[in-house]
């Protein structure tokens, strides 16, 4: 059994190594888990660096989404041997083998990709929460996001497109603009001056009283601005990592409002019926294509630092993707 | 008949003049009003300058806010010649007479001091809302505010202390302690650094859900940083000019909401029997001495020069006020 260690904040060559580990007896209620893949996200790079807002002791091991098989299960459960299951959200997933309260294990549909299913956890219910908890546009109603190129951003797209709620999005380079399209996006703008202006443009005057933020800084200060009066923009990254500002004007005179988001709680606070049934959701969503982020490439456990490099290169085309135990 | 007009924005100097005009014939449910006392309030002082934040059209009259007379009416009205009314918010007040709509004016109770009502009707209501309209808190509870030595800050000191709700008074100049302690204060703290430790340490750890700003930038933040999770950040001024910020940890992590405050909305959509009921009660406050907010000094309107120089003056000890007709 192996695990990522991670013993101080830095860069990835000094501070996080493939150990020999053992994962010990299971205690009643719990399972014994194979990892079969898991992601390198952005948050786990940031949080290697210790950029992250919210960061783990150390030592520590990262990752925070997968796919796993049950492998040993010790007393009453909802979940059998030979099972595969979504990786509890937050658990330390870059390992071989791992433990797991049998309760929180959810089962992933069968017949499904299971590198698809590995990114299932974290982006999907983000994207989809952002849209629906903040209160949800209609359909024919607009929503305004930035970092629209995130695997967050083109969920957001998908899942508003099929119900009809109308997209603007934000991006730095306005080259996205026919891949965002053809993913179902209503508008594209490159963030910077005159946004505001440029959203009533194109929307012809559309009230938008949703704005999803990923970037902060003067970005979340133009979403503001670009929602109109009585609005919400949402801030749930920091890309930017400058802090989130937002216009007197859009907070007293338009009385726009500034929440966060972080999935972390819903998980915590949902039923677990809940939590299947959106699970289940997105995965059927995956499976017919509508929702489907590309994987740039994957690695075994122990060429960690050869995939964390490529994570942190630009110009991929998609996600670098951890497969611990060859299925 | 004389009025301030407003020509362009700028420099008072410039900017600014006392006229001849006339107010002409009533239209049925009008009043015409003597003026007998309206402030110079530093929204007005941003209006001359051109900064702040909703800009009246020009040549335009200043003020919003004193008290008058009622001299004539037309048709049917909820007021009488002689009677002392509330002239209406935001109505271009600093003239010596002004018609205004009879179901706008509330009545000033009897035996008031005049000086002190002239300023009830931004301030005061202002503080109160403040407390009570973003999750009120309950007696015992905290309350975070800064620039506590404006006058929204005194009023919410004693407000607060009238319902036991405790203040944290953030200041830029900690010689204002025992001031402000006198008013009812129970934490008086100077802005910066360490801001939301300090808030612990004098609290005892306890939960402030509620956070008052009226300055913005990195003050907005340090005040996110410091209320609750879960808690709520007001935002209803703008003293620093830069835009109001809150950090990625307080809004994602904390989950912190950052709203903002205008009053102006909340006379225009609330019925004239709960405004006339909030008018009297804070008329009450003040004539019991439970609210009260120094004068510096009186100006006629021909002096309006001397009295905006006065009034743009650091190191004053209270409002500067303009008294259009003599009582």
């Amino acid at each position: 059994m192996k695990a990522a260690r991670l013993t101080k904040f830095g860069a990835p060559q000094d501070s996080i190594h493939v150990v020999e580990e053992e994962v010990g007896p299971l205690a009643p209620g719990e399972a014994l888990l194979e990892v079969l893949v898991t992601p390198i996200n952005p948050s786990d790079i940031a949080t290697i660096a210790g950029l992250y807002g919210v960061l783990p002791k150390l030592p520590g091991v990262p990752g925070n989404e997968g796919v796993g098989r049950v492998v040993q299960v010790e007393g009453e459960a909802p979940v059998q041997v030979g099972d595969l299951v979504f990786l509890p959200m937050g658990s330390g997933t870059w390992r071989t083998h791992m433990k797991a309260k049998a309760q929180r294990l959810l089962p992933v549909p069968p017949g499904k990709d299971l590198l698809q299913m590995s990114m299932l956890s974290v982006n999907p219910p983000t994207a989809e929460l952002l849209l629906s908890e903040f209160g949800k546009p209609q359909r024919g109603e607009w929503v305004i996001q930035n970092t629209a190129n995130s695997a967050v951003g083109r969920y957001l797209i998908s899942l508003a497109k099929l119900e009809g709620i109308k997209t603007i999005n934000v991006v730095r380079r306005k080259e996205l603009e026919p891949e965002l399209k053809a993913l179902g996006a209503d508008v594209v703008l490159e963030d910077g001056d005159g946004l505001a202006e440029r959203v009533r443009e194109a929307t012809g005057g559309a009230k938008v009283m949703l704005g999803i933020d990923a970037v902060g800084g003067s970005a979340t200060l133009r979403l503001g601005d670009a929602v109109s009066a009585g609005g919400t923009v949402v801030h749930y990254g920091s890309m930017s990592g400058k802090a989130a500002t937002l216009s007197p004007a859009a907070l007293i005179f338009r009385n726009v409002t500034l929440r966060g988001f972080w999935l972390v709680p819903w998980f915590n606070n949902t039923p677990r019926e809940t939590q299947a049934a959106l699970m289940a959701r997105l995965a059927k969503l995956v499976g017919d294509g509508t929702l489907n982020v590309p994987v740039d490439a994957t690695f075994p456990l122990e060429n960690l630092q050869e995939a964390l490099a490529r994570a942190m290169e630009g110009g991929r085309q998609g996600k670098v993707l951890l497969t611990p135990v060859k299925r």
